[in-house]
């Protein structure tokens, strides 16, 4: 027998597993909510159209693309079918795909429906994205994303509220963590500094990686993307200078970036943030983090990124703002900003620092043994009257050896079993066992309802 | 400027939608719940080799495949790229496909998990499915399912429990809805009656579409698979006797299918069930419909399919009995019953019928104008508190004029505005306006959150 499997880098879900995402889903979606944001929703399959050239090239070669329906080849010639043409044809035998994140089709549904919409638009979204990465530990190939957006407001009050929402996500999650901070303004204005802010790409993503891949192979990669040794030297000194405080870092960099208009404008932003920051209590450290740099190359001021302090699982939740991503399709002038929790991960923090509450998962609270039908008769009103009354009941559905009925509750850790044997039903009585401690005794029927509902508020 | 759009058939769903979806997977969860059922969730994408085959020549046709990442032409010779090829060829370039629904992967789970699955197995599923179905009113590619399966267990009690749940749901929805059953075996024994059982498929097929195509054409369709005119003569008077009370169409289908064992037992299992359903206070119709078929081809036994009273829009639920479905997975003699609500359709009956509850969205309860940093300073405390208290609470991001700012907070219908100019400041207040009523007063800022809570729990 071949045991049919999935596809890689996805999962099934049982039921514990559901009620521990739920319990992560929940928590976000309250603070989202308590912070006045709306939920919305957008398909899976997006146009390719509208995916494409939005996450960069190596962005548009994780895009899984679904098939054309019916006859895809068309008028398609046979040679184009060939291998070294495989990534232009795959655009033309499909044009639908699925979606990568939630920020890019919420640009789009912006504009789609920007006529509907209230600006400043608060939304936050709560859905599976999918890339065709290389599964591995942490990261897999169909993953949720949570996130919060405003949109049509350029105040930096909105950063300053995402970070509130992060600081009180991970306090009500228990999860330690350090909020770094960057704007790509800066980033803009080191490019500048440097000479050459065409490089600015170039330079980004390299520093980006200064966790994964060490300094020196930064160093490396300045090198070979162009940069001469005085810029190195230069932009080495800046990343070395990590361990002082924010306001260090701040007069080290105004000094650093001394001329450059976008990068002062930049530290203008960062501070003004960081002023804000100060007037709240903040659970969590915040941190100016200059070799912070993000991925996505549609932000253009403030990015943030969240590392769990107490586990090795790389960022947990991050974001940025973005000038002009509706630009993108036709709407422009409309700034936006918004953060993403990376549920799968926070899932295993939260799993590896054992800080998920116990009893998540909606249990059977009581199951009814069953002797045949004219006892099912006898006992279906108590059960319906239970589940009316909101608990988790059932009864057995086969007329199985008693022992097996036991050992099913038992299995599924269902806290109370209810027998009426012949006994019961002509004394208008019903058996009740407490399966942890082994106890039971009768209770007459009409009692029957209210005794189990009053033991399990006790329990 | 091209306003960016979706793939047919897909859809957006703003705040107030998402609201109203929630409200009936939230009440059908909460019944599955409360009858012992627990939640499992399975990936977007199967296995493209656990989907053929599943659903019919028609579903393979409807399945929608994804492309194989990197390059997916390989090997295979450029001759293979012809139109009259398609599909074949489909099948090699893709090797994952879009869940179709949620009793194939479900399957699919218990067999791969079935070592750590206790049975009987009561589960759940809520999620989306896609088809690549043309889209049309009510009908989407992508929409949601909500299953409920029993697996490993041939009980009766299995159909009666989830006849109940049907008939919970749709009253606690206030649809009025009429539940109709059938038994697969009673199909199969008219098929042997009428000497051709090997046209089982063909003959359910036909009788499926009696309400859409009407009996003249099922007739046709019924000479066209090859029945004799004495074997569809003798179908049709069955088909046409629809009107007679539940007793006295069991007893002249007994009389029909006299001498046919399987068609016999199948009428012994409706009886049976139509026994339990009397044990109960249904509030729902509960009807023995002979020319009910269902299009899948994995039932076995008992059928069910729910239709609304009161609007036009096809099955909004429906279900049955499948006794080897696990079985093309590997894991034979394990019998399961389900039903699966159809969420869209159910969402548009209750639009039509105007039955969604009032006020089902979770909107911003207060907003605090925004004079600028002094003032939002002095306001946060407040902000934050009504937002720790869960009271969804937001303050204008930018210092707008405030005619733009009560403009907003009109506009998002959010019911309470509150104010602090430099006189507020000065005397430790706050003002507070009733956006329905125009009232304002000012409120000492101390008293201000219990304030706010006392009057929203009062409207």
């Amino acid at each position: 027998m071949t045991i049919p499997s999935i596809p890689k880098g996805t999962r099934d879900f049982g039921p514990n597993e559901v009620a521990r995402r739920n319990y992560i889903f929940n928590t976000i979606r309250q603070v989202f909510e308590n912070y006045g944001f709306l939920p919305i929703e957008t398909p899976a399959m997006e146009n390719l159209s509208t995916l494409l050239g939005k996450y960069g090239e190596e962005g548009d070669k994780l895009l899984f693309k679904v098939l054309n329906s019916g006859d895809f080849i068309g008028d398609l010639p046979a040679s184009a079918f060939i291998s070294s043409n495989a990534s232009a044809l795959a655009n033309k035998i499909c044009e639908k795909g699925l979606r990568y994140d939630l920020t890019v089709p919420f640009a789009r549904f912006v504009v789609q429906h920007r006529n509907e919409i209230i600006f400043p638009f608060r939304r936050y979204q709560i859905q599976p994205v999918w890339r065709a990465d290389r599964p591995q530990k942490g990261r897999y190939r169909e993953f949720y994303q949570c996130d919060a957006d405003i949109i049509g407001s350029d105040s930096l009050l909105n950063e300053y509220e995402l970070i509130q929402i992060l600081d009180e996500v991970f306090s009500q999650l228990q999860i330690r963590v350090k909020i770094k901070i960057n704007n790509r303004k800066i980033l803009a204005g080191i490019s500048e500094q440097l000479g050459c802010p065409e490089k600015i790409t170039g330079i980004t993503t390299a520093i980006d990686k200064i966790e994964k891949i060490g300094l020196d192979n930064v160093i490396s990669e300045l090198h070979e993307i162009g940069l001469s040794k005085a810029a190195v030297d230069r932009l080495q000194k800046l990343l070395q200078f990590t361990q002082q405080s924010t306001d260090e870092k701040i007069s080290y960099m105004r000094q650093w970036l001394d001329g450059s208009e976008l990068g002062n404008k930049g530290l203008l932003e960062l501070e003004t943030l960081l002023g804000y920051v100060q007037w709240d209590n903040i659970n969590n450290i915040i941190e100016f983090d200059v070799s912070l740099a993000r991925g996505l190359n549609y932000y253009t001021g403030t990015i943030i990124e969240v590392k769990a302090l107490d586990a090795e699982v790389g960022s947990i939740a991050g974001g940025g703002r973005y000038d002009n991503l509706t630009g993108i399709f036709g709407l422009a002038g409309v700034s936006g900003v918004g953060i993403s929790f990376g549920a799968d991960r926070i899932y295993d923090v939260l799993l590896q620092l054992d800080k998920f509450p116990q009893a998540l998962q909606q249990n059977t609270k009581i199951m009814f043994v069953n002797f045949g039908d004219s006892n099912v008769k006898y006992l279906l009103p108590y059960l319906k009257e239970l589940r009316k009354r909101g608990i988790a009941s059932e009864i057995y559905p086969d007329v199985a050896k008693i022992k097996k009925q036991f050992s099913y509750a038992n299995a599924r850790n269902i806290p109370y079993v209810a027998v009426a044997g012949e006994e019961e039903i002509t004394k208008n009585e019903i058996v009740l066992k407490n399966m942890s401690s082994g106890n039971q005794y009768a209770i007459g029927k009409d009692k029957f309802v209210e005794h189990v509902i009053n033991i399990l508020k006790q329990s």
